[in-house]
């Protein structure tokens, strides 16, 4: 029998639930399931809206053996904020892999999809970053900038953040909030002095010129790039990814028609060889940076198995809770 | 600010609705948006499944200057009824094309999904069947055949109507089920006896075999298919198509990649000189059929503009009514 109503969660509850479980190992798993092979993902939808300027991306897939498949909605509407809107909205849809019948709608506001994208660059920080941060510079100062913070305790012990976005209001307002935080909050006056002082570089904004220069990194510097999703973003100089030593990307097959690292083959500024996929990575370590000198890049796309994982993780400790 | 509570329907609800509002002019509106160019209607997502087989399409668009744009999620899990549920799933969403945010969620379990298939058409028959019908032949026993006739009297006034399936007993409950309605119900012992007793043959299968073959087409006949809608389903020879006077098309585009058009090009069936847009005979029904004699086909392998205007006219429906 079709569920006469799906289990309908809603934000509120959903961030409850984030609070109790466990991301990091579950979000692996979905990538590590993905280089495998064993997840059915296919391209990505992607809607365009002129007016006003939006996106909203369609991304659909299942991991084999697994209860269900998973349809996700998340769109951007830059000037949603203007109007006190959150840019970012969007739902996850969980239904039977065994019948197609619709088992939970979660209705996270795109929630689900900012936490997840920040999970995997917690991931990529486990697996590349130096052993020794001396600092993380986030360039950006958005929700993805917050989040970074939210979970960054989970991957490694630095407390020194530096900070760098155009709007100076928003680098206070970013210092503001987290004064009761763990970290100490220092603001960049230019993009050059944050990547002088950190060895760790997140980019989080939906920049499409680039804004971290090759000359500008560091040896043994890790960077995470989040922000370019579509093919008309870009975060990084090509040459940073001509100059890394290792690159990893969340999905290669995407990386062929969006993200930093298809900038950077359209440039010809990518060695394929220096090229792997995050969950190559996880399964072995030692693929990954394996001095304090290498430089590394990890460009974050968003693949559909991230949205699978944290979704059937939210409706499984729902079903858990409820009986 | 975000709706706390989107919109949610339920199936009995939305067939409430389904009786009053008149869904023929609103979806020709909709194919003639989409002949018109007016229509963002990216390529379908679709998923396969193995074990259990199934498949889930992911259709998703907007007609520009319009509120929504929509999501559709239909799946058909074919061993299903063995289980007492129904092979057909899914439901359908509306998002603001200015905020992104979701507006309603539209539980229908497939069913707008069948209706709009059944109301497309009854719009080619309205464009495209002779004018003295004496027969409907309807292939398949299934849903989209118990469809065609619940909304065939809004196109035409043939009462008489034959049936042929591969399940005797599917087509004698067929009859039966239909023995109160106003139409005359016979089951033909063959295809080919069928089609000698039809000048208007829709066909309602999932076969992936040709079923009906180019000697048993009476001139003068339309042929409405609607089962294939992936690459891998053939109801028609492609020698009808060669032998068609006029092949209409929901979609040029989809044609290249899924239905019968597809299979006839495949194999050099095809005149392109002879193929049209079924939005485009909408505004110039000229442009269709324009004697007794010709032969037409119409392949509909489902638009995501039909899911656009059902699901808006629904919605628009319910927030008339709740004021």
């Amino acid at each position: 029998m079709a569920l006469d109503i799906p289990v309908i969660l809603h934000l509120t509850t959903i961030q409850q639930y984030l609070k109790t479980v466990d991301l990091i190992p579950v979000i692996e798993q979905g990538f590590v399931a993905y280089s495998k092979g064993n997840a059915v993902v296919p391209p990505v939808g992607e809607l365009i809206f002129e007016n006003p300027q939006g996106e909203a991306h369609i991304k659909f897939g299942y991991i084999r053996q697994q209860p269900y498949y998973i349809v996700k909605i998340a769109s951007g509407f830059y000037d949603n904020p203007k109007f006190g809107i959150k840019s970012s909205q969007g739902l996850m849809l969980l239904f039977s892999q065994l019948t197609g019948e619709l088992q939970a709608i979660l209705l996270d506001e795109g929630h689900l999809t900012d936490v997840r994208t920040a999970i995997a660059s917690m991931i990529t920080l486990k697996y590349l970053a130096p052993r020794r941060i001396e600092a993380i510079g986030i360039i950006g100062t958005g929700i993805q900038a917050h989040l970074q913070l939210a979970f960054l305790e989970k991957v490694c012990d630095c407390k020194n953040i530096v900070i760098w976005g155009r709007n100076p209001q928003k680098c206070l307002a970013f210092q503001k909030d987290l004064k009761d935080s763990p970290f100490n909050i220092n603001i960049a006056h230019s993009i050059s002095e944050l990547s002088q002082l950190s060895n760790v570089i997140i980019t989080t904004t939906p920049s499409s010129n680039p804004l971290l220069e090759d000359h500008q990194i560091r040896k043994g510097t890790h960077i995470t790039a989040i922000g370019s999703d579509t093919a008309g973003k870009i975060e990084l100089s090509p040459l940073i990814i001509k100059k890394a030593d290792i690159i990893v990307s969340d999905s290669i097959a995407q990386s062929q028609s969006r993200g930093e690292i298809y900038q950077a083959r359209k440039q010809s500024c990518l060695d394929e060889k220096k090229l792997i996929e995050l969950g190559h990575i996880i399964q072995n370590p030692l693929s990954g940076r394996t001095n304090d000198q290498q430089i590394t890049v990890a460009d974050l796309t968003g693949v559909a198995v991230q949205d699978i994982m944290i979704a059937t993780t939210i409706l499984e400790h729902h079903l858990k809770l409820t009986g």
